[in-house]
């Protein structure tokens, strides 16, 4: 038995290298057997086979949710449906140390109100930055409704880089909605408000002293950044205004919002006045709010607006005066205005009205060149008549809600809320096409790059509130359904059902997958938060520990599989700040960090520098660690904080060592190194016996495992040297530290060797 | 035009029951078609066929899966593998409302350390309740390794209803593992510290100051809540505790906890020193503890422990003469110790060996008996040689970590790190049966009800910590991989690559989903983190705000679609306490809370009261509103906070409302509930002319579309109690509030229609 456990590694890694399934083969279930035990129509299987991606193979369109009042933004694949990432915006996220590091708390505290932390948010409409008109994949934007800010988000790490808060608006529903070349990010108000900050009126005073307004925020896509002062609103009447789109190709230059509540109704039902739902939806029709931005941005450029609270603002006087804003009557209770892909028309659906409606971009202009207006409304704001304005009306059914494009001409795509379907149909000759069940209430749905100048078709996905009798049970609070559609012949099929697990989704976005091109590392040394290069980061060996003060600071390393330093010494209420740097160059090869009880959690990805902070205010031991499974040794990546109290001396000096390894122990810790070796040499001659180079991931892995056997040299230097001056402790430790190094080598190697053998790599002569 | 869009409701409706698509059917793709354009193999097929969960159609079992560091547990399903739910456990989730209202920031705030919130959690082993070894879907135990703590979640619920704090450790990893009937879950030490609370020793005093133990927590099945009075620990040395697991069977009174450096090395690498991930690998074997907590429990009932921190602690002296504690030595650096389905046998799998190690409990009871030990420890344990206790060890490969079991006999599964592969073996005979690759570096893996007295088979998940080459690139940080196995026959077949969308999950458990009995709907006035009524819940017509000094508390109600009150005035300074209660009784039917930037949000299910409370600090008009799609005019669910400035006196009194509406606005109102009332009854015809009865979850919506038609009553009566005061602005709009009813009963006939038509409902004569 002994002699069993004895054996070294290397007998098993050469074993394994060509161990085969010993069981006996019986017949396993056949496709039918499958279908008849779980019951599967042909239709079913279609479904599985259009959505199922095999293990190694990529999904096609990569889909961006808002993540509701989860506060993050949810990643999806398409056809898999399968979540990929949420990432933090608005709410601390520890996995990613997002709020529990300095550098992402900076990013966090951007976006405090009135000089306070807001910790979540509502996320409602994400938008991917655009190139004339279509999908660039380089940043994303989302919005918070319950306290009005925007975030920016970088698409080549996934991380947030910016929260603005917006100057005069107290929610905000109507965002992010870019301009073809993203030139701005559009986010309007939601419910009215005094625009000046910290100013009550009554409600009394509604109609004079509140307003609603939308905010062109300029986006400097070179520093991957909104530009707070080259940013404007216009102020618009206090009609609820709700979501908005930029015109493009020739409507680009324009932008379209609509509102509900334009009744201007103040409820009050504790006062035995009819509710807001009865009196904001009384009248046949709200208003479409048609804006020329570019007309704007130039008034504002010509110090045309007013400043409130600091910001830019273009009062409605002005904006009438200018001729940048009309008004057109939509259907009431709208949600979602939406530009064609062309450009040429902008539909509008009222939630409680059965059609939709198609309005024209030339009729509109030609109206307002005419100065063909059916009134003003009480803000002076000229209205176009509807009818000179509609380019068609199509009777879709009950709540039509949000429309999308395909790459089809003239074909929409409709959510009826009330009804449960998704309506396919032509806008260009108002004829409805098809229909298609969805699960419980359906708000927006989405198609791919559907709201773009270049529509991908494919694929759409219903986002369905409700989810009754679909999942198996999780509680009262149910997730919600996302249900995948396939929009590639006449008619719709339904695909798949996806629970949502946390948020609430409003709307997706989604891109080809091929247009995304993130990184896997940072360059060593990044604050990943401004992209810069981090103050607190070292090399390898640098690593240093100082104290001026109470203030201790760490410059600190992470690799597999031990944190410098492994001790830090504090006392009793000092602060300690610990920059560390994750030396890695490998791939996925993150390290997470936490001391016990402090409160603070970093993720470090390769490259990355990350600082934690906090005041060491109670004595004691306090362990910290690497928080990610690294490597077969990550519970031993370790370390203890000692907060001694203050003006401890020590009463105990650290005595020699005990010897507790002998020469033995040292001479068969280099067998086994020696061992080791010879199997890394035979993994490495197969996998350079193939054509390894032609697999990008393998020569990374090969690479990684280069490195890990690089850092032997230290460590045997260090062996060599102890065992010349008879230390055996240090001899037998750092000859184990050698064989660490080789473990994680041949973790590498067997790794690249399996991927090989999987991926059909072909022998090189 | 006009008259198109006047069209009322009612007419869609109609429409909408006869519609049949109007596309021309074009031949869609066969399945041939799909598995060419998508490159799938017949292989993949079947896979696909294996795990594809059609619309409607459940998971057979469901996975309770820890979030690493994001502090939450994660929900999925099996086979599909799609997420069901993030569960907020250590770190507040504002979806949920965790650590946004009050009711749940009492339980966060029982997870407080030294004063201090700590505000996530490193989570690693969730378990389920059970009752005779087998789980019994109750309740839910999770642990926090960061800062050493446990949590309880109701399996009702998939709420977290408490957390305790570990009275003497400052990490734990070892956690949670319950004893067969839930009497005990158990939660080891890892990194050694001084037991006493905020107490400094040197790392010199390490071995004689510092200590390893493992706690007991008392669980009250009837409270479902840990009692923390009566739970105790027992002091162990300071060897890294791990894993943990109860016996049962003829094992049942004993637990089992391994260890890793056991060398008691302390590192210092910034000294020069060997790294911890050396020193603490450098021996062959480390120590299995083997603890009879029968007895233990018996021993501190008697008076025997000592307190530490107000906690009872079994001294090792103690245990040791009474004859609870022993040592074995195990395989370096092991992860996991599992106890076979029999309680018979304990499987052992040590990281930097290459076997797996089956101890027999019959044997080390007989060594026991025989007061046969090879040694004692540095603290007096005795030692059993591990050739006594051993039943068998098999050479399974490289880094074996974790063990699970079948439900076919004597048949276990094992991880391998460094391999990346499971490994199919019987641990009777031990015999090597089959071996799949899986994705990189597996560390748990988990089969159904696998690590219970009564496995399930089936399905086997292996937690891969990599996702290299596996999914649409992400950024840097990448999801982590569960794949699916197939382990139904003799050859495993790998069945799905899962992403982990957020934190980095240690181990998760699976659970046949018949168990689980989750409610959808709260008792009405419920606060569902103690389980008991709400203070201050309210029922409909009771609502009232009272102010007592500068202390508002509103008493509030919500209900599709409009939160009662609609107006909450306050002065600068004021404290605002905000419970609300969802009258809702229909599943799913959950609303949402929030008021613009004073950072509270709730998520209120059916018949929960929840209470959000801040300081009205600032001057200003804040809108409050729902923050979930609950009906057609969710976006009319709202209301104002007015914030006034200290002695604001209005100047302007509310004058006569204007005449909006007339006498002709009226009576279009009632016409078109005439007409929508004519719909419902034609869809409620259809519905009562079919089986309806047998469907449960239309019967439920039957129930709640009653619920709605019954509201009517107090708006009809108010509508013709205005109109006869010819008061046509009051009379409109509770006319149009009547229709409001009708539309979501509307709603929700034609859900039930749809449900109804889809599942195959019969004509009834």
């Amino acid at each position: 038995m002994k002699t069993r456990m004895k054996q070294t590694v290397a007998a098993l890694v050469a074993a394994g290298i060509g161990f085969a399934a010993a069981g006996a083969a019986t017949a396993a279930e056949s496709l039918q057997d499958v279908m008849k035990r779980r019951s599967l129509s042909q239709q079913d299987l279609l479904a599985a086979a259009k959505t199922y991606v095999p293990t190694g193979k990529r999904d096609e369109f990569v889909a961006f949710s808002s993540g509701g009042q989860s506060g993050q933004v949810i990643v999806y694949g398409i056809p898999s449906m399968r979540i990929l990432k949420y990432i933090g915006v608005f709410t601390p996220e520890p996995w990613q140390g997002y709020g529990y590091d300095e550098n992402s708390k900076a990013v966090l505290n951007q976006g405090m109100i009135d000089g306070k932390q807001i910790t979540w948010g509502d996320t409602h409409h994400p938008a991917i930055s655009e190139t004339d008109g279509k999908y660039d994949g380089q940043f994303l934007f989302i919005n918070d409704k319950a306290n009005p800010r925007l975030a920016v988000i970088d698409l080549r790490d996934f991380e947030t880089k910016q929260i603005v808060v917006n100057p005069i608006f107290k929610s905000e529903h109507g965002g992010a909605f870019v301009t073809p070349n993203t030139d701005y990010v559009i986010e309007a108000a939601q419910y009215a408000s005094p625009l000046e900050n910290k100013k009550f009126y009554p409600l009394e005073e509604f109609n004079e002293k509140y307003r609603g307004g939308v905010t062109y925020w300029k986006f400097d896509r070179k520093e991957g950044r909104i530009d707070p002062k080259q940013s404007f609103s216009l102020e618009l009447p206090p009609y609820s205004q709700d979501l908005s789109d930029a015109g493009k190709g020739p409507s680009d230059g324009w932008s379209f919002t609509n509102s509900f509540c334009s009744e201007r109704y103040v409820g009050g039902i504790e006062k035995g006045r009819p509710p807001y739902e009865a009196g904001c939806s009384a009248k046949d029709t709200d208003y479409l709010h048609v804006i020329n931005w570019k007309k704007a941005a130039e008034l504002v450029a010509k110090g045309m607006a007013k400043k409130i609270n600091g910001h830019n603002v273009l009062a409605i006087e002005t904006a009438v005066k200018e001729g940048v804003l009309f008004l057109i009557p939509e259907p009431k209770s709208p949600h979602g205005v939406d530009v064609t892909p062309d450009g040429k028309f902008i539909t509008v659906a009222g939630k409680l009205d059965t059609h939709v409606s198609v309005y024209s971009f030339d009729k509109i202009q030609a109206a307002i060149k005419a100065g063909k207006f059916e009134s003003k409304d009480a803000y002076g704001i000229p209205v176009i008549a509807m009818k000179d304005a509609l380019h068609t009306q199509v009777q879709l059914g009950l709540g039509p809600l949000h429309t999308q494009y395909d790459s089809k001409q003239c074909l929409a795509y409709t959510s009826l809320y009330v009804d449960s379907q998704v309506v396919k149909w032509n806008f260009c000759e108002g004829k409805v096409l098809d229909k298609i069940s969805v699960h419980y209430n359906i708000g927006h749905l989405m198609t791919m790059e559907g709201d773009s100048a270049d529509p991908k078709g494919r694929y759409l996905v219903a986002l369905n509130k409700l989810s009754i009798d679909r999942f198996v049970p999780v509680g009262p609070l149910h997730p919600q359904n996302h249900q995948l559609i396939d929009i590639s012949n006449d008619k719709m099929q339904l695909l798949y059902d996806m629970p949502l697990p946390l948020g609430e989704p409003h709307y997706v976005v989604a891109i080809d997958a091929a247009k995304l091109k993130p990184g896997v590392r940072y360059k060593v040394g990044t604050d990943s938060r401004t992209d810069k290069p981090h103050p607190g980061a070292v090399r390898a060996g640098e690593e240093v520990t100082t104290k001026k003060g109470n203030k201790i600071e760490v410059k600190g390393t992470l690799i597999r599989s031990h944190i410098t330093p492994e001790t830090i010494e504090a006392e009793v209420g000092d602060e300690v700040t610990i920059h560390l740097t994750n030396l890695e160059r490998a791939q996925d090869e993150t390290h997470g960090f936490t001391v016990s009880t402090y409160n603070v959690h970093a993720s470090v990805e390769p490259g990355k520098t990350v600082t934690v902070k906090f005041k060491a205010d109670k004595e004691g031991v306090y362990p910290y660690y690497c928080t990610e499974f690294c490597s077969a040794l990550h519970l031993e990546m370790q370390g203890y904080l000692l907060v001694k109290p203050k003006g401890w001396k020590a009463t105990k000096t650290a005595g020699a060592e005990k010897a507790i390894y002998s020469e033995d122990d040292y001479k068969k810790q280099l067998k086994k190194v020696a061992d080791t070796q010879a199997v890394i040499d035979q993994v490495v001659g197969y996998i350079t016996s193939v054509n390894y180079k032609d697999f990008p991931d393998v020569v990374n892995m090969m690479d990684d495992a280069v490195d890990q056997l690089n850092k032997i040299k230290d460590a045997k230097a260090k062996h060599e040297d102890a065992a010349k001056k008879k230390d055996w402790n240090q001899a037998t430790l750092w000859a184990e530290q050698v064989w660490q190094y080789q473990v994680k080598a041949a973790d590498l190697g067997l790794r690249a060797k399996t991927y090989l053998e999987q991926n059909g790599a072909k022998k090189v002569k």
